[in-house]
């Protein structure tokens, strides 16, 4: 048999990696093709490489090429697949360093092309130092770009999501005067509610960064192939650099063309097990696919390195002859801007409005350690709960240290469709130096219950 | 309505706040007995105070009596309850302070004693620097003890359970020259499996304390009023001051003078809402009450703060006239040993071998964050899961910073009562500083389904 991916990130090699676990050289050959020059990287490292966390671009990298060609995957870097052949099950690729064009015949196939920054058409200039972050060699890019003479000094990121916050931070890191434009009242607007929106916006002006919100962007300007400024309504702002985090939308140009099913997200379908809908012997896993909401069961695109790597060993053990599946998602994301710490699970109250729920919130402050304990950091968590059945639609933490992480038990908790008030009586873990003896966690789901009972 | 409530701390006084929160002072009159100086205490934080963590006494009452007396809770400290009377349905107290006795009628009355040490007859020995620390008053007068010249200098801590790992560290804190002696092959015997114990117990010798294991007492050599040695069959360690930590036990002596139940754990049973079984207006809450374990189905005694002040506020919503329950544990628990983490949830493979399971264990070692970021710290999760149904049956977490409080997310799957397998699908929260990405709570769950399928 042969296995053909295409991508060799998170979710490709994943699968490739599980497949070839089960399946040796002489019962699967497996072919990947990478446009890029990496495999298995951490794109979510990039911030941390650029503002200097991270020492050394290669520790983002997972697995090299090497690596899985001695695990006996045969990957091909800079290779772009232009086409996939579905009746002749073949895929055509490109050798994007001169080398002509490849023809690789496929039983199973891999679709994991990943995601591409969201670019309007002003932003479309190359070698400019305007930049999407979305692959290590994006990364690399806006690395080189920094290490110019003369150095950039003044950077405009462009939207106020993960990556834009993380982006505008690692440039303050490296020195930089930055602003970040938001087109919402507050940063994060699409991660959190206003009020917690709020409060990352107050850190992020702690930290030196100017936000501007309702912030537009009409064009850029340039000058000698680079850029010098982004224009908008409210006047002209100078760069040197420019970041877009504008969102990324799933990179299905190939898969539309051959005739793979897309849904409504814009993402690539597929069934619990990564097969992607009606399509014999074709996967697909990664930022490239749509998947479903548990708690709205509606189709959801969530581009994110922990759903690709799952989503690539599903397909992976499923190619190999075991079983697994990907139920889908609620939501789960966290992130960090100076030391403010933001973290997410289910549903803001906009996506709860928006998917048709009546419920209440209660927010509450508390401490990540007892009170008289030190080093303890102050914390709000904010939970959404469906009026009268009470269960938990979602939860938001915004803290220092040791605040981010307790989403984990609220992620939990959603999945299993808990009630706040079943939830007050969680045995969670408690020490004076790992919380209050009332957990914030706990405290929440108390306000909530309340809440809930007072909407009855 | 009279509310009498036997004892002031955590439990009792969650009731009573409970309780006068929904009923004002003309519809309940609320008396708390309490033998001691201190009401709503943290006694989880004496060992940080001993140490020095906690710089002063006060900083760990949440709450005292004055500000209990200004909600209107009439609060009698030095005040001994010495008989329940429940035909007349009045308690007999002790004014300890040399006041005579105290009867005071009751409608409802919380049995809120709390437990005792372990104290074997050897250990019976009064002002000679051998101490339990159930109390705060217990921690005043260990404090008392290191102050007093000439300073203390040996420390022999006996048991090497939580009690005893915090103290012996407090000790090594304030200078002293610290034994700990276990009768296990390892500290922490009964919180975490042998393999994890043995991490424990690593890293207290790094700390400086001498650990003997497989250790018994003989006695105690006391000279002047004043202990002078552990006596042991391996010979005699000199020691200035004596610390039990052999366990605690409910302090039933007066409910079951009162015919009040007591299960076979030895603590009070009580329903679901706290009431004590078959006594009409009797509720009891604490580290004196027997609960249930919610993964064996069987009475159990955990005596904790966290679950003291959960019961005493269900018992004090019920009698306030509202509606609340404790299903019961899981047995979570965490605790810190210098900078080691530990922490657990459900059962350790004896307590999972004794209930009459079959199961499967994985362990793995995983990072607190990525990999590649900094300050990424070793940890080691262990799970335990059911033979066949993968049912998640227990886990632990020995580790550094940021590790033991992903104990929670364990402990919510656990009360689902969900799979392994399951849980490898969980949306855990993702971003380089938070964890790498495969949380290890998730690389356990994978490696424990290996387990479970092995074992079909």
């Amino acid at each position: 048999m042969r296995l053909v991916v295409i991508g060799g990130d998170a979710a490709g090699m994943s699968a490739a990696s599980q497949a070839r676990k089960r399946l040796g050289e002489d019962d699967l050959a497996i072919t990947v093709f990478e446009r890029g020059h990496f495999t298995s990287y951490s794109a979510c490292g990039i911030p941390y490489w650029i503002g200097g966390a991270v020492p050394d671009r290669d520790k983002l990298v997972a697995r090299t090429p090497e690596e899985h060609r001695k695990a006996g995957i045969d990957v091909r870097l800079r290779h772009e697949v232009v086409g996939i052949d579905l009746d002749r099950r073949e895929v055509v690729a490109h050798d994007l360093t001169g080398g002509g064009e490849t023809r690789e015949p496929f039983d199973h196939l891999v679709y994991g092309a990943g995601a591409v920054p969201v670019t309007p058409e002003w932003a479309r200039v190359r070698d400019a130092g305007v930049f999407g972050v979305q692959t290590l060699d994006d990364g690399q890019a806006i690395h080189d770009w920094l290490d110019r003479e003369p150095r950039p000094r003044r950077a405009v990121v462009i939207g106020g999501g993960y990556i834009g916050v993380e982006m505008a931070e690692a440039m303050v890191l490296r020195g930089l005067d930055v602003t970040l434009l938001e087109k919402s009242p507050q940063p994060m607007a699409k991660t959190v509610d206003p009020d917690m929106g709020a409060l990352v916006q107050k850190s992020m002006r702690a930290l030196g960064v100017e936000v501007l919100t309702d912030a537009h962007v009409d064009g850029l300007e340039t000058a000698d192939g680079r850029v010098r400024a982004v224009v908008t309504p409210g006047g002209t702002l100078p760069a040197d650099v420019v970041v877009l985090g504008m969102g990324v939308r799933p990179n299905t140009a190939l898969a539309r063309e051959a005739g793979l099913p897309v849904g409504p997200t814009g993402g690539v379908r597929t069934d619990l097990r990564m097969r992607v809908e009606g399509v014999e012997g074709v996967w697909a896993a990664g930022d490239c696919v749509e998947t479903q909401h548990l708690l709205t069961g509606r189709p959801a695109h969530v581009p994110l390195g922990t759903h690709a790597n799952k989503q690539g060993r599903v397909a992976g053990i499923n190619i190999g002859g075991g079983y697994a599946t990907f139920p889908g998602v609620i939501g789960t994301a966290v992130t960090k801007v100076c030391d403010l710490e933001v973290a997410r699970t289910g549903l803001t109250s906009k996506e709860a409005h928006a998917a048709g729920f009546s419920f209440v919130t209660a927010s509450v402050d508390s401490t990540s350690r007892a009170g008289y304990y030190p080093g303890a950091e102050m914390m709000t968590i904010k939970l959404i709960a469906e009026r009268r059945t009470g269960v938990l639609l979602g939860a938001q933490i915004v803290g220092r240290a040791e605040a981010a992480k307790r989403i984990d038990a609220l992620a939990v908790a959603a999945w299993n469709r808990m009630t706040v008030e079943e939830m007050t009586a969680l045995d969670l873990s408690y020490a004076p130096p790992f919380a209050p003896v009332w957990d914030p966690v706990l405290i929440a789901a108390r306000k909530a219950t309340e809440a809930v009972h007072a909407s009855l």
